[in-house]
């Protein structure tokens, strides 16, 4: 603490990974719609995500926080707490940052994994026919957002280490943006496309979309933030996994449709198609 | 590309090390004062100027832009000439990021990089009766600073690695935020004080500071982002180094004073006490 950088020795036979995410205040969240806590800890689960959708186990983090003159300095303890609190729950060390000024809040953090290099997954390793698989349901965090709620999504380290050891996971990535425009992204990455049966929503996603009159598929398909992994799965293998993973994780692996050769997403039976989910460019509300 | 994550595999035996800064629109910079790509060297330089005060080799960059709408998405490609120009100088990756929406802009950079244990050089272990030396006269960059010149101070990254293998250097760091601040850090760090002799000044640095009838050490002591490294030396080794120094990189090693047990920095001669350099949480202007 106090050098300029902080060191630690990855273990040997392991490739690092490292993953970047910045959350600003009136884009990302708003104050007073959530916690200061409970942004340090989306801004840390979101990183951490990041990792695990490589198959990586999360070793450390930084943090970098732009901080308004208006928040107190007491208060940005909350931001830590939150950091914190999502770094004890998947043993991560936070090693050092920096605190500037700013207009407005903003957290960058940074958090560094390790992964055997046979098990690395990337977005771009789908393969025709595979089985597009999410680690749960989704929505839940757009709910909770729009139902103004307090909501810690955890993200999936277990799982994704888990995942990445089998063979069968040909990619992996993290729903951080809505199913439909990350599924998008990991079809366009695999250079194929994908068509789409059914999209497991959370049951609070659920009572939240039918009491705005929603169609809750579309709503979860849209929702950011959920943390949920999206595998690409052997078809053959496909059902054995999901067993495992129910027996080791207490919920099966949840199909949401099938890679194809023809580029693009699409429902089965040609139904409306997905509302886009969320681009960090486009400014909400404007 | 593309993937959640970016993976490296650091070399066998030795440490990683890992360095975060954020620079602010109207805190650390204002546009019209420096071209974007000036905004993107000096924010890529700082964290590997961090790495280079620990004896490190920098391997790697991550990337958080926060991007107003008032700057064209074309704009944002000169910030990113501006990390490639220092990244290229120092040979490193950049190896992802994020690009959010922001009302200010931000620039918040990750570079990690690799030590051998044994040179892994701290600001906490300077001695008593070491003396204090720097890389290089201080001072230009403020310079360029108030008299809005251009510039583009080079990180000491071979500097810091042939400094971080002799074993007659006992603490380094870099003077990013003025000498007289960084100094009393490493004092502080290593439980000591010093006794501060000389400040040695770049000619720019005197001669701006002559035209505004200032004190040029003083000037130079509280000049920020120079990215000289401080370095504390066996009194025994220092002339022997600072030659073998000046051979390699064409100067020597300048002396500024002395580490002693009396706490808290002074001047030889019981001079005025040095001006404070930059405090990240003190807003200029404000």
């Amino acid at each position: 603490m106090g050098d300029d950088a902080a060191a630690w020795r990855p273990s040997r036979s392991h490739l690092s990974v490292i993953s970047t995410d910045a959350l600003v205040e009136n884009v990302h969240f708003r104050l007073g719609e959530a916690t200061l806590e409970e942004i340090g800890y989306r801004a840390c689960a979101a990183n951490v995500s990041d990792i695990a959708a490589m198959g990586a186990r999360p070793v450390l983090a930084t943090v970098a926080i732009g901080l308004p003159q208006r928040i107190e300095p007491d208060d940005v303890l909350e931001i830590y707490r939150g950091i914190d609190r999502l770094a004890r729950s998947v043993k991560i060390e936070i090693a050092g940052g920096d605190i500037v000024r700013s207009a407005e809040l903003f957290i960058s953090l940074t958090v560094v994994g390790e992964v055997s290099p046979t098990s690395l997954k990337r977005r771009s390793g789908a393969r025709v026919n595979d089985v597009a698989a999410v680690t749960g349901p989704l929505g839940a965090s757009r709910a909770a957002l729009e139902s103004k709620a307090h909501h810690l999504p955890p993200p999936r380290v277990a799982e994704g280490m888990w995942l990445a050891r089998s063979r069968s996971v040909h990619a992996m990535m993290d729903i951080s943006d809505g199913l439909s425009t990350d599924l998008a992204r990991m079809a366009v990455a695999s250079n194929c496309g994908a068509i789409v049966d059914q999209i497991p929503v959370a049951e609070t996603a659920r009572k939240f979309a039918i009491s705005r009159g929603e169609d809750a598929q579309r709503f979860a398909a849209a929702g950011g933030e959920d943390f949920e992994l999206l595998a690409a799965i052997a078809p053959r293998a496909f059902n054995y996994l999901s067993g495992r993973f129910r027996k080791r994780f207490g919920r099966p692996l949840l199909r949401v449709g099938v890679f194809r050769e023809e580029a693009g997403i699409e429902r089965v039976g040609g139904g409306e198609p997905l509302p886009a989910g969320w681009d960090h460019l486009r400014c909400p509300g404007s």
